[in-house]
């Protein structure tokens, strides 16, 4: 049988920046396109051009892809040609070989917004789009607002999609801008824009989740022949979000009829990075992962109740509509059970551990089930999941001790009565019977104050007596922080990357109500686990 | 026009319970029950009688509701008769108006998990709700995984339905346990059910978020005929939750086909009070609201996009297909640098500004974008906004100097010899020619340490001299740290959101590489901010 292409796109970069709260830096859009050419969407949509500077700036910079780079923009203005529309030619300025274009075909807007005549519009759009392809541009047309504009004025709307189409355009989208419409209204408008003349393999969809519909209404217009599918990673976007490609891509490729009828430019094996696309994401920006989200959250095979559970056991199909590692995401089962206590041993196996006695696992479940009590998370923090169990184990060797340490954070005038800032730390540490007391300040190469963290770090990085050398290539590259829930109290979770000389690179973690603690915390974890690494004898 | 009657059916304290991470106490449930209550839910279901003790102690304390309260349970076990089942007596000592059974149809689950006879299983069915009608109960019965059964085997799946329906069952409830259907599957198969003879004024739906389809699953059942929807608040439950009962409301309440054909318990006047009872139940299981949910998140009406901004001002109805305020929620147009001047027009209106001449808004804009481009984000920090534009406009008085600051963060071995931690901050500060000394610790009222921003936080409070009384009723309720990029360097932006006792929040923002820094520069907006608020003179 001939599936039907289904074309992907992605528009995290561009709608997904329109998210309350997210800005993202220019080297963040490159990661995330990359991210998004590896999984193998059609086209990315990276930015407005000329709208901002980090837009312009990501497609001078953009990355070679095998997806189809896309600017956007917004049809030509009225009273001038689309040659000579200023906004237009910065979006074509991108080079991008596809140029997505937003118009407008509900009447009240044209009216209302733009206050000019249905027939200029949709002149507007013709020429717009004719611009694109005579400069051998593909060339997308967002109709804006569509379902509402089909409701209002059906001809309308439609004539203005044609006019895009017979102009040129590859690709019709059919957009539901407020998020409004609902999935059989989706569905039947889908049907008649198809039954007007507009092929469903030249039509998009592009929905919002106001309703909390955006995905279903993405696979109603689907159901009705749409071929292109416009939404973004986790969902991200204007107000509620984009429709979630982190939750459509599953379905469309592991669930019947879709999978049976569809293909995209997206193989099943590559589902399997699913779940670290959608954290990569988070972590990009600094966002708690949802644990309840649609195949690729932590709780999304978690088997709490009783029942579930032991019906699992006996037949993982029993309660899962999918195979958790068919997205790269793990089966949670209480921590008391065999299940829990396997996924534990495969642990221990890939940090070296493979003759453990099993007796000993549960105090370390159980171990971790308490500090994941107080804040603590052992997701990303692989080196402190790893002290934790090696402590329990009795396979952790007591390097040195921190007896005391002290952190001093002043703001003042300084003699050319100029506000600065500045950190000491005095941190002191006893080896074997040897006590060493170090003091930093946190002063950077360039004089800048870099914070109570970095005099702490510096502090206690200086000396460690036999391990200085031991150390001595160790760097920190990245510090996360996150308020999160410890017992009732709000508590900082402290995440540090470090990295060697090696090219080894690890996670650890710190947990209290006090950030300065919580970073030494993760800090002393950064060290301890560096010293087993290296062989150091205590 | 008579309309439907829909049935409301509430679960958030059964199936809502097996959130992973969720463990309401009996106290809280009463509190969400009355909640459940005063919104007009028709069933509430309290959890499983016998199953775990805060459910037995549930039903023991229930309040008395309008709403009908019901026990949940399963279906009579092999080998022992209805009456002499314990689990199911337990349910039945309950006292609850209606019980709520589950039981198996998919013969796949009757022969794997409970390898019986398809025959006993329905048999079981047919008895178990016959004991509660003769008790005198309103009999619901759980078809669980309905539509997975009924693909499997469609005769023997309704075949249970009928053997409930005839023993007396008032409901019976089509359940998508795995949360694997997607919508036209789920439309289709109601419609069957009902063809076969089960009224759809007798037939619910109960569905899981597996797909992120759980609301369009609902209401899918919902367009093919069935009248009663079991969901939760805010979506809890089980793997990735509930059909969510907040998204559902207003679509069915507020919006076309469903408020001119169908009528709920729930009067429109009543979704005024939905983003308090979204955030209410949040605030109970100390999560932090997700900003992005449909009707009731915090951006749910945040209009980032300028082309959008300028829309809403001249008429909300271009991107909003509902008016915030009909779920008691509230309309957002945040600053960015994506936004232009009207995005600004309309946010200096918000503050009491109308009146500002036009030139001066490029100095603003200009101004806020140099502080993002250091890390400020002013999306969410609307207070710090308000602040940097009424100096930009010559509005914002002075109204103290902070001369300098210190804080001291310790971590010794105290006389107990266990190791602890405390903050100490001094701050001194100018009103006038009186210079103002004062010195806090981070202690709270446990004597547990909370860390270095709190002990600035308590010392900048302690005493602003003419001042204090403006701030007495203030406090800080949430603090959000992020590390990001300013300019070249890593930078730490801190938002803290502040509330008063006449019902203000609002939040604001600081950025700097040192991370006390960045806290006490929106600790001092937020003082600032409130000041204005309360006319204070310098």
């Amino acid at each position: 049988m001939i599936r039907d292409r289904l074309y992907l796109f992605d528009t995290t970069l561009r709608d997904g920046q329109q998210t309350h709260g997210v800005q993202f830096s220019t080297s963040e859009k490159l990661q995330i396109a990359t991210m998004l050419d590896n999984l193998g969407i059609d086209y990315i949509e990276g930015g407005w051009p000329g709208a901002n500077p980090t837009d312009s700036e990501f497609f001078a910079q953009a990355p070679k892809t095998k997806a189809t780079m896309t600017a956007f923009g917004m049809t030509k203005r009225q009273g001038r040609s689309a040659e000579n529309d200023d906004v237009l030619s910065a979006v074509l300025n991108a080079n991008t070989p596809a140029v997505c274009l937003v118009g407008k075909t509900h009447e009240f807007h044209v009216v209302k917004a733009l206050g000019i005549s249905l027939e200029d519009n949709r002149d507007n759009i013709a020429r717009s789009i004719a611009h694109l392809t005579s400069q051998g541009r593909e060339a997308l047309f967002d109709a804006e607002h569509f379902f509402d504009g089909y409701a209002a004025n059906p001809d309308y709307a439609l004539s203005c999609l044609h006019a895009a189409r017979d102009a040129g355009a590859r690709w019709i989208v059919l957009c539901d801008t407020n998020g409004g419409t609902l999935p059989h209204q989706v569905h039947a408008v889908t049907e008649a824009v198809i039954a007007s003349g507009i092929p469903g393999n030249h039509l998009g969809i592009h929905t919002h989740n106001d309703t909390e519909n955006a995905v279903a209404n993405t696979l109603a217009a689907v159901d009705a022949g749409a071929r292109q599918i416009q939404g973004t990673l986790n969902g991200l976007g204007e107000r509620c979000g984009n429709a979630n490609l982190i939750s459509l891509l599953p379905t469309l490729l592991l669930k019947e009829p879709y999978c049976s009828t569809l293909e995209t430019g997206i193989d099943v094996e590559s589902l399997t990075s699913l779940t670290r696309v959608s954290r990569t994401l988070d972590d990009i920006l600094n966002r708690v992962p949802q644990k309840s989200a649609p195949y690729v959250g932590a709780s999304a095979f978690a088997h709490k109740a009783g029942l579930h559970a032991s019906a699992i056991l006996k037949d993982p199909t029993t309660y899962e509509h999918v195979d958790p590692a068919s997205v790269g995401n793990a089966r949670i089962i209480p921590m008391s059970n065999q299940a829990g206590q396997s996924n534990l041993r495969s642990r221990l196996a890939d940090m070296g551990l493979t003759d453990v006695d099993g007796a000993a696992l549960p105090a370390i479940l159980e171990r971790i089930k308490q500090r994941e009590d107080q804040g603590y998370s052992y997701d990303t923090a692989q080196a402190s999941f790893e002290l934790l169990a090696r402590d329990e184990l009795g396979l952790l060797p007591s390097f040195f001790e921190v007896k005391r340490y002290k952190v001093t954070v002043e703001r003042r005038k300084n003699k050319y009565n100029k506000m600065i800032s500045l950190s000491e730390a005095v941190v002191v540490v006893k080896v074997g019977d040897t006590k060493m007391l170090s003091v930093s300040e946190s002063l950077d190469e360039l004089g800048s104050d870099r914070g109570p963290v970095n005099a702490l770090a510096k502090a206690l990085a200086k000396d460690l007596g036999p391990y200085q050398k031991a150390i001595a290539d160790m760097r920190l590259v990245d510090f996360k922080v996150r308020i999160t829930q410890g017992g009732t109290e709000a508590v900082t979770r402290v995440i540090i990357d470090s990295a060697d000389g090696a090219g080894r690179r690890w996670s650890t973690v710190g947990v209290s109500p006090n950030i300065v603690d919580a970073s030494f915390e993760a800090l002393l974890d950064a060290i301890n686990w560096k010293l087993v690494q290296e062989g150091a004898e205590p």
